[in-house]
C-alpha cells in the first residue's frame, strides 16, 4: 500500500505534516520543568475542545477503550448499576467492559443504525424511583455506524427523570470533530482519544472529569492502578506522571488543540460537515443508502453505506487496498459484511475525499456494483465547488 | 495551501517519505570513508538509470541549469557552433545560456507544441562539411509544452549525415519517468536533476559524460571552476568532493536509484504511462486539446492542456491554487496564457491523479468552462481500472 | 535545555536516529495484512530478546506498569497471596499496585542499595507448605538505586523450596541492557518498557507469558479489559488488535530488535558493561560510592551515586539541568536527595558518558562539592581507551 | 560512525532539531505566493546578519565555492586585476578560480597560520596609483588553519591607499560564528555557505553585494548564467528563482535567521567564543599550539592543532573516527599531516565540546603522544564553569 494516498479509515487519521514532527521529538527530561510547558497547555488546550471550564482532563498512555476503562473504574463500585444502549460496536464493546468489571448494565438494545435512545431512557430513568442507576453511558458517534446521537437529548431525558446518575459520553469519534459540549449538556465524563479529531497517531486516552464524577473518585471500589486518576492529578501537581509519560505525542496534543483552536471549533465542525456532505451526495449519486437510519443521525466523521443485499461489502476493502492501495473501513459487528466505511474526519482536503470517492467507485465497477464511475465524483464536486472557500468570481 | 493534497506541477514531485527520510540525515564527515559508501553508489545507479556502461557520472549541489552549463562549458569554447531547436521555454533557456557564454548557436525554430526536428538537423548537419556544428543540443522532453522528442531519431539523422558533433540531452524532465538509452542513442552528455523523475528535492544536477564528451574536456576552453568536472572526478577517484557535497541529497539518490532499479525500469515507465494516459483521457472528455501537436509526441510526464482562446490560462492555476490547495504548472513563454499543465511524473499514484482531474474540472466549473463535472474523471477512471495491477476476476 | 546534549536519565533513553524514523511513519490501515507484517516480526524479536522459545508475547499501548498490571490482573484473583520485596521505588510501587488490586502482598523489607534477598525468599516458600503463596515478583533492576539482583538465585530459592508460585520480573531497565534468560530462569511473567533497553520512546509495555502464566489465566478473576491477554491473543491471531494498535511504535520495535538481534545479544550487553564500568570508575575518582551496597549489585543500565551526607544531591540535577542543559536522574522515595542518578543505558556511546561525567564534575565543583575537575573523566578514559574496538596498535 | 556522537569538523556542523525539520519540507509549487513568504524572509534575516542595510543578497543552490564563482563572473572581465594573499587552502582555492577565470591575480604570499597582510595590501594599493587592480580578496576565516583576520584593517588599507577596488570577502566560516559587518568595513561582495555558521546541510551559496558591487554588474564580461545575479534579482521580484530553488533549504535559512537574531547576534558571538576558548584552554594543557601564529588571529570557529614534528596528524583523524566514531578535520594542503582541526561552530554546546576533547585525549594518548587524560578536558571545564550562564551562587 502506498503511503502516499489518503486514507479513509475512520480513525486513525491522516496525520498532519506539523504534528507528525510534533511528535518525533528527541528525549526531555519528564521530570524537568521542560515537561510542564507540554503538559499544562496540552490539558487546558483539551479542556477548551470539550467546551467545559470545570473539568479536569487527564491524559493516559493508553487508547479510548483505555479512557473507557479510567472512567468506570474511577467511579463505580462491583455491582453497581449503569443504564446502555447497544446500537453499533463500540457502545456493545464498552458494554462489555463493564460486564467484565462486574457491573450490572441494563441494556436498551437498538438497531444498528439508530442512535441513542432519549425517551427510552427517560422512562427507565423515571421508573429508577430508588436511584439505582449510578452512570449513563452513550456513544455520541457509533463510528461502527456512522451515526451521530443527540447528547443534549440525553441530558435533557435524564433531567425531565429528576435522576441523579451520572452522564459518561464516549467522544472518540466526535470530539474535534463536530460540536461537542461538555458543561451545556452536563457530561460527566468524556472519553476521547489522539488519533481521531486530534489526527495523531494512537496511543493517547484522553478524558475529562465534571466535578460530579471528580466526587465519586473516592468512593468507587473497582481496583484501579495504571487507570487511576488520582495518581494522575497528584503527578500533574507537580508537573509529572505516575510513570512515564508519552512526552511526543503530548506535544503533539499541545499542538493539535493550538491547530482545532486557532482554526476555530466552529470553522473546524463546518470544515468536517462540508467533507462529509460531499461523500454522502456520492453515496447518494450511487444509488445507495448509509447506515444511519435518518439524516438527523449522519455523522460528520464517517459514513458506513450499505452494499445491496447478498454483497459481501468486505470485498469492496479488500479491493481498494489490492488494485488501488486505499484503505475503507469495514462493517464490524452486526453489519459486518453489510457496510463499508468512509472515515472523513481529522485532516482532510475536499481534494482528497474526491480520491476517495473516486477510488470507491473504480472498486465497485470492478466488483460488478452498479455505479456509474463519476457519477458520485460529479455529485461530490459539485457540492464542494459551491461551498468552496475563497471562491472570487465566475468570468 | 494544504501540504496534504498531491502536487501537479512537472517537478519538483512529490516526494516519497522513504525519500524524505533519506535527505533528512544527520551530518556526517564528508571527508571520512562514509561517504564513499554514499557516493559510489549513488554514481553508479544513476549511470544504471541512464543505461549506460560508458558514461562517467558527475553530480552538482546545483540544478539542471547548472547540469547545462556543466555540459557546455568543459566541452566548448568560445565562438563553437551549436546546433539546436527552440520549441519550449527549456530548450529556449539552453539556447540562451550558450549564447551567453559566447557560443554561436543555430537555432531552428520550431512552433511550440512541435519536437526536435530531426530531419531538418539532417539537411543542417549534412552541409555542414567542415564540421564546424560541434554539438547537437536536444531537448527530450519540453516541460513546458509536454512534448518528448525522438531522441534515436536525432542520432540517425546525426549518423545519417556522417557528422561527428557531439550529442547533448536536456533529460532533466524524461530520465527516470520513461526511456532514456545513453549508450544506445549515442547520447555525449545527458543532462537531469534530482527533482523530477528521481523524486527528491531540488538541489542536485546530474550528468552522465560519454567518453567522447571527456575527451572533448581537455580542449574545452570556456572558463569554470565550479561546474568543472575535472576537479569533480579527482574528487570522486578518493571519495570526496572539491568541495563541501550535498550528503543528504546523495544518499537520497542512492535510494531513489535503488528504488527504480529496484522497482524495474520498464515497470516505472509503464507506471508513468498509465499514470499520463488516464490524465489524457479526462482531457480528451473535457473536449480540450494537448499542447503537444501529435499523439506520438506526447509526454508521460507532463501534459500542457491547451485552454480555449481567449481564456487566461493562468487563472486555473491561480483558482485551484486559492480555492482547492492543489497546484498545477502555469503555461511558459510562448504559451503562456494558452495552456495550463498537469505534472505526472515521479511518484504518483492514479488515485492520487484523479484528485488532480477533479479537481481541475471544478477550477474550469468554477470558471465558467464549458465542463462536465466527473467527465474527466470517469475517462481517466475506466483507464485506471482496466489497466489496474493485480485485479481479480469481477464477481 | 538543548536537545543536542546527550541524556542521563536513566529512561525514556537516546533515541537512534533509525529508531525515530521509524517511529515515524504515517498512517497505515491497522485491519489491514499490513499491520501483520510489522506485529508478528516484532513479537517474534522480542522473544528472542527475552532467551525464550516458550513465552507468548503481548505488547499493550500503555508503559511498564501497565506491564505490571497486565501481570497480575492476568494471572490472580481478588485476596491472591504474592510475595515481594521492596528496595527502590518500582519494587515498592508494584507491591502497591498488587495491594490497591486487592492481592495479599508479604513484603520483605530490604534497605534501598540491597537486591532481592533469594535465601530469604527461599526461607518463607519453604514455610509456605500450604502454597498459598500464588506468585514471587522480583524487580530485576531496581532503576531507582542501581541495584541488579540475580533472578537465577530467586529460581534456584523457589526450586529450592519445592514451591509451585509463578515467578514475575520486572526487567524494565533491564531487558535489552544485560542478560535476561526468561526460559533458562523460570520467569513465567517478564514485563518491561519501549523506552529503556529498547531505546524507543515510551508508550509500550511489553510482556513475556510463560505456558504456566498463560495457564493461570482462565482462573484469574481481578476484573480487566484494556489489559487482558485474552483479547490480545484473538487479536493476533488475526494480525490485529482489540483496539487501535500504537503502528508506529511497533514498527519501531520491530526494528529495534532487528538492531539488537543484528548486534549480537552478547555484544549489546558488553557495550553496556563498558559504558557503565567507565561511568563506576569516574565515580570511584570522584571518592564517591554508588548506592548499590556491593559490586555485584553493580547495575550495567544505571548508576545511583550517593553523595555526601547532609548535602541535597537533588541540587545536582537541578544545576545540570539550570547551567548546562543535561539531564540527570534524581533520587527517589527512600533515597530522595541521597543520590543522583547517570543513566547509561540504550543507545549510549563512550564519547557520550565522557560528556556526561564532565557535566557532572562541573556541577559538583559549582556546588562546592570536593570533586577534581577532569578526575572522573581520565578515570573512564583511561577504561575506554583499554576497551576500544577496532584499536590499531600504538604508534 | 555513530549519528549520535556530535561532529567536529569545521562544517558541515551539527544540524539542530529545528532545523532539519525546516528543512525537511515537503514539495510546494514554487511559483506559488507560498514560497515569496519563504524567500524573502530568508533573505531579509541574512541581511541582518551581515549587518548590512544596503546589500542586496541572493542565495543559490550551490556552495560557498559557488558563492566566490559568484562574485567574480558578476564583476569582473577576463584579464582584470585583482589583489589577493594566500594565508591557507580556502584562499589558495579562490585565487586558483580566478586563475581559471582569465583573471590577473597579485598574490602575496603568507606564512599558513598568518593573516591577511593588510600593511602589505595598503603599499601595494599605493603604488598601483594606475587603479587597475579591481578587487581585493580577503579570506575572513581561514577554515584551513583556524586563523582569523581583520577585515575592517583590510579596509583600512585600501582606505589609506585612496584605492577604489572593490573586497569582497570569503566570511563562510565566520558569518554567523563571530563579527561581521558588511556595511561598516564597506564590504562588496559578502561571501558564505548554509553549512556554517547557519547550522543547515550544505547546498546553498548566499552572497551579499553593495550597491558598488551591483554597480559593476553591467559591465562584467566572465560568462555565467547559473550564476547570474541579474537573472537572480529578476526572479526575486516577481517571488521566483529563474531555475527550480532548494525551497527546503530556504526554509532552513528562513528558520536559522530567526534563530540567530532571536538569540542575538552578540550572543551568538559569545557563545561561539566561550566554546572556543574552552577548546583552546584543553590545547594549552595538552602542552601544544595552534596554528594560527598568534592569540589575535584565533579563529573563534576552529582550532587547527599543530602536532609535534615528524608525527602524521592524520592518524588522529582517522584513530578517532575508527575507535570514537568521532569526526575531527584533516589538516589541507600545506600543513596536511601537521594539523588537525576542532572545529567548533554552529550549533555547539559546552558538554559537546568536551566530548571532542576528551575524544582528542583519548586518541592522542593511542597513538603516543605524551597527553595526560582528563588534562584539556579539566581546563575547559574549568573556562566552562567560570562562565556558565544562570549559574546561581556555590553552596
Amino acid at each position: 500500500m502506498s503511503t502516499q494516498n489518503p486514507i479513509f479509515i475512520p480513525g486513525p487519521t491522516n496525520i498532519p505534516e506539523l504534528l507528525r514532527k510534533a511528535v518525533d521529538m528527541p528525549t526531555i527530561d519528564h521530570r524537568s520543568p521542560l515537561f510542564g510547558k507540554i503538559l499544562h497547555p496540552a490539558l487546558a488546550g483539551v479542556k477548551q475542545v470539550l467546551k467545559s471550564t470545570r473539568a479536569e482532563v487527564f491524559v493516559f498512555p493508553a487508547t479510548g477503550t483505555g479512557g473507557w476503562e479510567t472512567a468506570i473504574t474511577n467511579t463505580l463500585s462491583p455491582g453497581d448499576k449503569v443504564l446502555a444502549t447497544r446500537n453499533g460496536m463500540f457502545s456493545h464493546r464498552w458494554i462489555d467492559m463493564c460486564r467484565r468489571h462486574g457491573l450490572d448494565v441494563q441494556v436498551v438494545m437498538q438497531d444498528w443504525g439508530e442512535d441513542v435512545p432519549a425517551a427510552r431512557f427517560e422512562e427507565i430513568l423515571t421508573a429508577d424511583t430508588a436511584h439505582e442507576i449510578k452512570v449513563v453511558l452513550a456513544t455520541h458517534n457509533e463510528t461502527a455506524t456512522g451515526v451521530r446521537s443527540d447528547i443534549a437529548a440525553v441530558r435533557r431525558a435524564m433531567d425531565a427523570a429528576g435522576h441523579p446518575a451520572l452522564l459518561f459520553v464516549d467522544g472518540v469519534s466526535s470530539i474535534g470533530c463536530y460540536d461537542f459540549r461538555m458543561d451545556e449538556w452536563g457530561v460527566d465524563v468524556a472519553v476521547t482519544g489522539s488519533q481521531k479529531g486530534f489526527m495523531l497517531p494512537p496511543g493517547l486516552a484522553i478524558v475529562g472529569f465534571s466535578p460530579r464524577a471528580m466526587a465519586a473518585v473516592e468512593m468507587a471500589a473497582l481496583p484501579r492502578t495504571f487507570f487511576d486518576i488520582r495518581d494522575m492529578a497528584k503527578g500533574y501537581a507537580v508537573n509529572g506522571y505516575p510513570y512515564t509519560p508519552p512526552v511526543g505525542l503530548l506535544n503533539g496534543l499541545k499542538l493539535a488543540t493550538e491547530m482545532l483552536l486557532g482554526e476555530g471549533l466552529d470553522n473546524v465542525f463546518a470544515r468536517h460537515h462540508r467533507i462529509a456532505e460531499g461523500v454522502r451526495r456520492a453515496v447518494a449519486a450511487w444509488g445507495m443508502k448509509p447506515c444511519a437510519a435518518r439524516p438527523e443521525l449522519y455523522s460528520d466523521s464517517v459514513t458506513a453505506i450499505r452494499t445491496p443485499e447478498g454483497f459481501d461489502a468486505n470485498r469492496i476493502v479488500s479491493r481498494a487496498l489490492d488494485s488501488y492501495g486505499v484503505a475503507f473501513g469495514t462493517g464490524l459487528g452486526d453489519v459486518a459484511g453489510k457496510v463499508f466505511r468512509i472515515g472523513h474526519l481529522g485532516s482532510l482536503t475536499d481534494v482528497m475525499a474526491l480520491s476517495g470517492i473516486a477510488t470507491a467507485e473504480m472498486v465497485m465497477a470492478d466488483l460488478g456494483l452498479p455505479v456509474v464511475l463519476g457519477s458520485g465524483v460529479a455529485a461530490a464536486q459539485d457540492h464542494y465547488r459551491r461551498t468552496a472557500p475563497a471562491a472570487p468570481a465566475t468570468a
